[in-house]
């Protein structure tokens, strides 16, 4: 199995013109990805409009890129949802196509649950789908899904699965709560939810990082990731940047531009494509951190 | 079709030994609700544990249901998912069962999203299962959903889906919002999103409530919604002690002892059986709001 470190893109889903899943242009932009700089790439993450889809478009997604010569040992699934016997139907699937790993969200519609609920949830959801290949990897956000995984709940969740739980994406943005990852947990590999923390989390310990902004600047974070110290400067002002816009429907509207093709801009509902008023924002943030590597212009 | 009015008890979903779905039980629950004051039941909101049911296991149970003689026309039916297309499918579904109507969460998954957004996603949904059978009865709970139903989104959706967009549950607890979708949209059926709400809200214009509680409460919430007005003191304060306990494992924990049968305090992961210590504080609870109407004792 490919081992769980490095750069590890968050991909976009490109959209046909029913708003179903293309797999044609997302083959296309995962090999893309894996030929600059990512060492392989999260689909169904967050910026991967997952929650979006059905179990069933998820599955047939996957089917399509796995038939279609997609590395899939180079490619973790997230398959954390709401229902356990759907987080289980995908976490089996992505066992079968020989995925890399699964991105596991807790439950994310009841805010107000204990360690004892989020522990059973996600121990059912492990036995059930359970395997030798089977690598789970702990998504930490609790920003978007409410609630999320305490130090205390996965050393639970590592003593009962060692060799299955592998590591966590902590997407709190919070450097002490990775800090309390890497030092607290043993044989976890601990992933920054973006570049912006990927040096610190280096220096703590960490693996690597999960980025969504990677879809467009995964050169520049593999040469921060691979030691160049002067890069990450502007690696994390572009990240910072960046921010200012919805993150999903600037990546897409960036890779329309780039790329002369209009369908990248579709997004599924509740997100909607890039505003008129935020195309413009996006023109003076270009301005202020310059092209990105991967392409001539950020946009035309 | 049932008129959407009057007290509609949210039910809570019983589970067999493998925390499937359990019919028998429910189809009993419902025709105990509906000789005891409710008008109708929804079926997977907050209350029944919705989000923990895969799609097809909601289907199924309702199937079920229907297949057994269960009044489908006094029932609604949580319908409004993450992704479009699972909103679609279990709203066709509950149209062909001659369901009441549905009740419709925004997408719950990413939390800032815009007004253009919200109404992409519930006309798609509604477009996609058009039906002059079709009542859409949107469910307005922020804190658990994390977006929500401005007054400008529903005018927006009332103008485009005039017959179809019937009501509004709300469940923000917030009487200045309550008073707004009574006062300033039309011919919209607005249910307080719990009895502690239902006088205020049949004096400001709502028609009824939408009540967790009623699962054990229902005759005291139909005396007040009938005008007895000396009993809302007791149906308020009742309401409001339950509150401090965690409210689905204590509605099937007070089923469970009231009925003698175990099966009832089952509850699927994240959600986790009342504890011993919420058991000790309910009995705490008990002496103080004394017993309620529809048992012999409030627990053994």
């Amino acid at each position: 199995m490919t081992e769980l470190k490095g750069l590890w893109a968050a991909s976009v889903t490109p959209l046909q013109p029913d708003l179903a899943p293309d797999p044609t242009r997302l083959a296309s932009h995962i090999e893309w990805l894996f030929q600059n700089g990512c060492h392989g790439v999260v689909l169904f993450g967050t910026t991967g409009e997952a929650n979006s889809f059905s179990v069933s478009e998820r599955r047939a997604l996957l089917d399509e890129l796995a038939s279609n010569g997609t590395e899939m040992s180079r490619v973790v699934v997230g398959t954390g949802l709401c229902a356990v016997p759907d987080s289980v139907e995908l976490t089996k699937h992505a066992v079968s196509l020989g995925c890399a790993g699964v991105l596991m969200l807790p439950p994310f519609y009841y805010k107000v649950v204990t360690e004892d609920g989020l522990f059973a949830a996600i121990s059912n959801t492990i036995e059930q789908s359970k395997s030798d290949d089977l690598r789970v990897v702990l998504y930490h956000f609790p920003r978007m899904s409410g609630t999320g995984y305490s130090v205390p709940l996965i050393q639970r969740l590592k003593t009962a699965y060692p060799d299955i739980l592998a590591g966590i994406k902590d997407s709190s943005g919070d450097t002490d709560n990775l800090t309390r990852y890497c030092r607290e947990i043993d044989d976890l590999a601990v992933f920054a939810g973006s570049e912006a923390l990927l040096p610190y989390a280096l220096e703590e310990g960490g693996v690597g990082c999960v980025s969504a902004t990677a879809n467009l600047t995964s050169r520049l974070v593999r040469e921060v990731y691979d030691g160049d110290k002067p890069a990450a400067d502007k690696m994390i002002r572009t990240r910072k940047a960046l921010e200012a816009l919805p993150m999903v429907p600037m990546l897409k509207h960036i890779l329309a531009t780039e790329s002369g093709d209009e369908a990248w801009n579709r997004v599924r509902p509740p997100l909607i494509e890039l505003t008129t008023a935020s195309q413009a924002r996006l023109g003076e943030i270009v301005d202020t951190v310059g092209t990105l590597p991967n392409f001539k212009n950020l946009i035309a």
